[in-house]
């Protein structure tokens, strides 16, 4: 079974990506025949304004998959746009994919209703869930890993597949996709917002230790615990939701009776987390440092050869059809 | 200056064509570095359930092209689809291209308004233009014959580049394509209706010179003149329309003074009417059945070469630039 996913070069990875997605990207490659890239042409598609150097973003991006334990050896790496199938295959389809699909796609809907995307209305934006389509079915993906909000991105990629062997008029020229459902926690940055860069808000994945530290006593906890003794709330705790997501469940249980019973501050309780993602961050800080940019290159390379012929081969099929 | 300019593979080329399109070509390679190339893409974009066989289709409608006189020495003769940069740089030009522009083009809006296009709007067929701006911008191309319907596809095109141009902070990547104004006599069917292979009303480029009068000899003519010696009405006449295309400038004074005057009978006119054509159709038959496919398919290989250059050069351009 082979399981293809992708992540877009857009800066440095955070806890919430390690969570969110690596940390079942890290589980899947020991099961499946695993390929994951990075999405480049798909980070123009938001950010291509932004001047962004998605070279060195991409370098990155794959140096900290690495670094987490993303294994060359059971999994393809490769970058979206060294794979020009991936746009051949985006045209092909797009030109059976009625428009009215892609305008009813809840994330673009969604995404026109905010102010912030209103002038991202680009044909690559709404023609996204197409490229994401020829992403995943040039591979033969069966198993797509993707959070519940994703669902109707690869309901249209099997409606196309459909579509297509139904237009023409072959079966089986392409695998259509199953989702393999995730359950992706999402991750609150340390003052409760959203985490993002510019809130400053976030622990990355190659933050030194005293960074990690600054910043998670600066986390926002019980507002309502004044003094130690006071009773606290685990439930409205951002420290808490990090205990969760890092720490053993004993320790998470243990923290919670002593916050409830008031006899654990706030800061020693900080302390702890901060430890706990330290262990975390602690191994893929070292191994990204030990990494050049010539290996993950080489890596990139490999990758490439590996699924630059399973994707040629695909689109000589497609074009035998077609034309 | 350099001259881009494409067909779609849809089927063998008919008098309409040659007036319309091939004459222009012929004069455009007596002066400028012409590219012509079959736009197999492009057919997809509304005949994708037709079922063509667009591989033989392109091969025929090269030779037809050589057949008229284009010339692989002093043009440069290519498909689409073997240059896969078309694809690149449509799927990166996407990215920058609003919705809204592709919506408001009025060849767009038309062909939604009109029953048989309904169910053919798909992301190809919305984003048909970026897909030509690709095509053109891609060579440099400098001019683009069009008629006047085509001028909002150009005016897309050219904000298109100054767009890229802005949004990637450099200058002159691409050329501003400007339009070269043609007039496109458009050649009714010989019964008046739109030609159209359906209403088997067009005199194509390999007729025979028998079908050639079995075709003139019933086309539509002034329907108030009964009696050879009643004056008639050229300009109502169909035949008519077939001489000024086809016959001298004097030939078309004489006939239609001679109509006017009731002293030349419709069969008569006919008959000079298919002479005419049958000398601008027998060399092109003659020559399209000297050529076989495999000079065919050299010709279309020493295009591909050059365009592929050029091409390659462009998007290694452009990709530094984006990524």
């Amino acid at each position: 079974m082979r399981v293809v996913s992708g992540m877009r070069p857009t800066g440095n990875l955070h806890l919430g990506h390690y969570i969110g997605v690596l940390r079942n990207w890290l589980e899947l490659q020991e099961k499946y025949d695993t390929f994951f890239f990075v999405a480049d042409w798909h980070a123009l598609s938001t950010k291509y304004d932004e001047g962004l150097d998605l070279k060195e973003l991409s370098i990155e991006l794959v140096k900290e998959w690495i670094a987490c334990g993303i294994d060359p050896e059971k999994s393809t790496i490769f970058v979206q746009s060294d794979i020009k199938e991936h746009a051949e295959l985006y045209l092909v389809l797009n030109m059976i994919t009625p428009v009215s699909w892609l305008e009813r796609n809840p994330t673009y809907k969604d995404a026109m209703a905010q102010v912030e995307y209103k002038d991202k209305n680009n044909a690559g934006f709404l023609t996204y869930p197409v490229l994401q389509t020829a992403d995943i079915i040039l591979y033969d993906a069966n198993l797509v890993p993707i959070g519940e909000d994703q669902k109707p991105h690869l309901e249209i990629a099997r409606e196309i597949v459909r579509r297509f062997h139904y237009l023409f008029k072959k079966e089986d020229v392409f695998v259509e996709p199953k989702e393999l459902l995730t359950e992706m926690p999402r991750l609150p940055g340390l003052d409760g917002r959203k985490m993002s860069k510019s809130f400053n808000n976030a622990i990355y994945l190659d933050e030194t230790s005293e960074d990690i530290w600054a910043k998670v006593r600066q986390a926002k906890t019980d507002p309502a615990r004044i003094k130690k003794t006071d009773p606290g709330h685990p439930e409205v705790c951002i420290v808490f939701e990090y205990h969760k997501a890092f720490s053993s469940a004993e320790e998470v249980k243990e923290i919670e009776n002593a916050c409830r019973a008031g006899s654990i501050g706030c800061v020693e309780c900080k302390k702890r987390c901060a430890a706990n993602i330290e262990n975390i961050v602690a191994p893929i800080r070292e191994k990204k440092a030990s990494l050049n940019d010539d290996e993950i290159l080489d890596i990139i390379k490999t990758g490439e050869r590996k699924a630059k012929e399973l994707a040629s081969k695909k689109m000589e099929e497609v074009n035998k059809l077609i034309f």
